[in-house]
């Protein structure tokens, strides 16, 4: 996919005209990464946004003895780098290539001589910033007052609502079992068990990375309570 | 204090021009709390954001049990709306006074007509949501991977970091210790026996609300570790 295209089809753009578009387009720098490559450390200093063009990311944080919590997971077209490009700030959580990704990078000052003209950039780096406070305040909910299983319930029902496929109720993972269970603060071994509990009372079916909802009125109990 | 000298201090107004300080006061309108009000509920349409002019405001999560996780403590001249009053959405958590408190409500469309002649403000907006989304990534990072002790000891260090007063040694906590923790996620007795222990290890004194730091380099142990 050309650049110009690519950018056209992100929330980042929405509303922009064809000149900015272009603009946009002509300071965009793609890179490539491999699967398992860091593309930025935590503290690291940054002048630009980097936009998930192809691939999967994740953003986290690691303890001092390994362990692992994923703040976020990229989607196709989403940003990270808001927060330190704006401010005299270092980029707050680390960011690694789940497979072989493709970024673009887009340089701040880009995005100043946009917003000059027309500050509609600004509100979509806005809008998009929100996205992510929300996303990262309903973890924080989810991992101070929810249990596993909820934790769980709560990320399929959220997956199965954004999901582009035609079906609402089958859910390709997309991470390994390893990876989300980093994402709801469990260790593997539970999010099994409880996968396993889930399909024994007849919720879900899983096979693989394939999770079928066959009980969506239970899932939103489970969520819920 | 009078409207416009507040809005000149807080960050929101950095590089506004007296023109446009002159029409976002003209637009505030402020409006008092009392202790234990809630000023906006959670799923609340809004259409502006709130600045804290006097008072102290918790933002949280309840679960259906009725526990408790506070997600942001508000600081004077600190907004919050911002995700809400430009998306076509809700608000995402609760906000409750603790104590007599003034808030500002200055409405999306004063922002929008000041941002067509200057983006400046947009900018202040951009900063103050991503200094909200590095706090709330700090949350998650400490509520998945710290145990109490480390917890307390980050929320120590960081709130002596931001200490107004002229020591930066001894802090007065925001808060009472009930309140403190639901904000690092554990129960008033784990939290008591905690500050206790702190006390005898010679790494602070407690006395009421007022916290003193008697080993720094113990305390940055801890935190870390």
């Amino acid at each position: 996919m050309d650049i110009k295209a690519f950018l056209r089809s992100i929330p980042l753009s929405k509303g922009l005209s064809e000149d900015h578009l272009k603009k946009l387009a002509e300071s965009a720098r793609d890179r490539v990464y491999r699967s398992g490559q860091i593309i930025i450390s935590e503290k690291d200093e940054i002048q630009g946004f980097f936009v998930l063009m192809r691939g999967k990311v994740k953003m986290f944080k690691r303890s001092i003895d390994g362990k692992e919590q994923i703040l976020y997971l990229l989607r196709q077209g989403e940003m990270f780098g808001m927060c330190a490009a704006f401010s005299d700030s270092v980029f707050p959580a680390n960011a690694m290539a789940l497979e072989e990704t493709v970024m673009l990078f887009l340089p701040g000052e880009t995005i100043d001589s946009l917003a000059q003209d027309d500050p509609r950039i600004l509100y979509n780096i806005i809008f998009d910033l929100s996205c992510m406070l929300k996303d990262s305040m309903a973890l924080v909910e989810s991992l101070s007052l929810k249990e596993i299983p909820q934790r769980l319930a709560t990320f399929l029902l959220i997956s199965c609502s954004r999901n582009e496929s035609n079906s609402r109720d089958v859910l390709n993972l997309p991470v390994s079992q390893r990876e989300l269970a980093k994402m709801i603060g469990t260790s593997p071994e539970t999010l099994s068990r409880t996968l396993k509990m889930m399909s024994v009372q007849g919720i879900i079916s899983v096979e693989g990375r394939t999770i079928t909802t066959l009980d969506k009125d239970a899932l939103d109990d489970l969520a819920r309570n």
